[in-house]
């Protein structure tokens, strides 16, 4: 019976799992290192918590299960609904601000395309309790503190800036009406992914009126603040929320990251819950699907039933991150060796259980140590600590009658013979 | 709209996920230093993969889903299966032995209850490769290595062991039937669960013949090997598996951890594929539920479309384990403290935003850094620093004129007024 993997899904092979752990441990260092604190939450939830507000495209790719109890539940798509929950459940007595982060693994029942599996995983770095555009400004410091510590600089990587709040307000004054706007957010968002005409096509379903139309088209071909603050009928909101973000890009400036921001009126996020500040990251070519997003999401926590609170916040994947990265080559240099300590051998198979009792002793101390299982030559011993890149091989043979052993370092291939006790000393007080 | 968390999952708030991370950070060093290379596979594989070899109680309690296609999948609720797979799929570009662990998320859609839920982590080590007892004896060292690291004595837990092969080889002898011996084991294996007469009466619907379930009750009432070492009538195949398991205890001894284990009949297994030693990680008092427990399947990777290669592992559960280390008084003054290195607080608004600056080079430079939203009195955000365990505090006011600011040490409260160059340089250095 050979029974494949299911499609989308990847095995970790260990050369591949180092990878992903390079990758996660980097996410957690930079969350650290940045004041966030890491929880979890469970990988199903009940259904409806990813159908509310989500967005269509994210509750139709949902994998979807039943309980013992038939009870409608789904493999998690995003944390972010979680997270609401969670902070809900504890609000009055969770410490304010909130920062927190996490690298759950999500799922997304959809045909699997270059970058986009059915199973990854995803950083996501949250702020609450702080509705100042510094926590915006904070939350994508860290996702480029990140970026930077692996390499990638201006030139490999992009974020690029919007806000749904002063979207709304432009396009209100242009006529749209409050409730059109939650289409028209998912239309907008997939202007970059089609061709000028197929997305006039499609705008033109959801908007009919030909003049509304054709100044929605004029708004997104704005292309720096500059411009914007310029148009004459700025609304008192619209001018607000231009004045915050370009408070957002003044502090990015501060923080020493302003060189990997720009502006782009077309990021809108297909997420129905932001409210705020949006962006998203792209590698600078713009060949490969977003790397990440986030924004701010002011009313989420309220609308899964807790208080308003300000909330704000992004997603980086582990796919696209890893191909950017592997053509970069900026991922098999850095992933760390695997490196063993000792190697214990032994001369002949009399000497076999002397060298097991070693091996544990050193590990029970807290060092990397390993042994061959079959009683080979020497020299193929040798050869297994070598291509297990031991730093020492340790050889019992015949000195053990005298209580001593050899230890050979494998790097300039000297020999020290070493009195057992005295080994033994030195590996306890080092380790 | 608020949505309760699913019964028998887990929300991971930073206290839970930091116990969380401890116990799996001290998975993988163990299993690292004893030599072992990390694998994972998907979180879903397809349906069948769980149905065939697992045993009934594990194919009872899937929680199953489908694809787009409408194919029957499962989620995980052991990786051993998985791991079969992947071997398989390159069983002749992988050197042996294989040496892997993994710490997968499991699920079991079962009624939750104390130790054991409906998600879960579970530590699996295992030998692909070996058919010596010496990896059935090195798999349970690392185990007992974790164990006793943690601080888990061997007046804390014990390991019970006894082989398959032999218990097979001795009810065959008194004449049961190769084809009853699964059903059987399952009964046995339900023994240390069930009032005696229960188990009796279980028994009695498996083994209709009195005299052989009689032979049986006596059997599983041996308390050592020496017992079955005197009994008469040892075919050659159990006295073998007698020597072999004597073996496991005698290297046991060797690698230091003798005094942790034990021989017990009784340890049958649930699992179907076992096919050598087996053992179960009880805590002492046998108040709890198996912390872990393992076992040798020489004959999987063949059932899986492989050949026929050796193996054996084990298993250790986050929850049992978490209960136990909670009860010994060994979780809490172990988990590592939440440390910042540097909290930088300015006296007014006025030098916010050089705080801001300052921060977020402490954390390009690698430190763990944090500042004050709020623009509070500096004795508030004082507090905060040491809130947040700081252990230096900057300060940045007026003395910043002159190109300085102040360094105060958190843990004896002295200060001193340094040149911001020379910080910023010595940050760079120690980082």
């Amino acid at each position: 019976m050979k029974i494949p993997p299911v499609k989308g899904t990847r095995d970790f092979y260990p050369p591949d799992m180092a990878v992903r752990n390079w990758i996660i441990d980097g996410w957690k260092r930079a969350s650290l290192r940045n004041g966030f604190e890491e929880y979890d939450g469970p990988i199903f939830e009940y259904l409806k918590m990813f159908q509310v507000k989500s967005g269509d495209e994210i509750a139709e790719q949902l994998f979807s299960l039943k309980d013992r109890g038939g009870r409608d539940l789904a493999l998690r798509p995003e944390i972010t609904p979680t997270l609401a929950r969670m902070v809900n459940q504890r609000i009055n007595s969770l410490p304010k601000p909130i920062k927190w982060f996490s690298v759950p693994r999500l799922f997304r029942a959809e045909r699997p395309q270059k970058g986009r599996l059915r199973e990854f995983f995803q950083w996501n770095v949250d702020i609450i309790g702080v509705d100042d555009v510094l926590a915006d400004a904070e939350v994508i410091f860290c996702a480029l503190d990140y970026l930077r510590e692996v390499g990638l600089g201006p030139n490999d990587v992009v974020v690029k800036i919007s806000s749904r709040k002063m979207l709304a307000a432009l396009l209100q004054s242009i006529g749209v009406a409050e409730d059109e706007l939650d289409d028209l957010y998912a239309v907008l968002d997939k202007r970059s992914r089609l061709p000028e005409d197929t997305f006039e096509k499609v705008l033109a379903e959801s908007i009919m009126d030909d003049e509304k139309r054709t100044r929605i088209l004029g708004l997104m071909g704005v292309e720096s603040i500059d411009q914007l603050n310029a148009m004459a009928d700025l609304t008192e909101q619209a001018s607000e929320s231009v004045e915050e973000l370009r408070r957002v890009f003044e502090l990015l400036g501060v923080m020493g990251v302003g060189d990997y921001c720009g502006f782009d009126i077309g990021i809108v996020r297909g997420l129905a819950y932001y409210t705020g500040i949006v962006y998203e990251i792209y590698d600078k070519a713009s060949e490969l699907r977003a790397i990440g997003g986030g924004g701010r999401y002011d009313n989420l926590l309220g609308q899964f039933g807790g208080p308003a609170v300000a909330a704000t916040g992004f997603g980086i994947g582990d796919c696209v991150l890893a191909i950017l990265l592997e053509e970069k080559g900026l991922l098999q240099k850095q992933l760390p060796a695997r490196k063993l300590d000792y190697f214990v051998a032994c001369v002949n198979e009399a000497y076999r259980q002397a060298a097991v009792k070693l091996t544990m002793e050193l590990r029970s101390a807290g060092w990397t140590a390993s042994f061959s299982y079959k009683a080979s030559k020497l020299s193929k011993q040798l050869k297994e600590a070598s291509d297990q890149n031991a730093t020492s091989c340790v050889i019992i043979g015949s000195e053990i009658e005298n209580d001593q052993l050899v230890v050979k370092n494998m790097a300039i291939g000297a020999q020290e013979l070493i009195k057992f006790g005295k080994f033994l000393q030195q590996c306890h007080i080092e380790s």
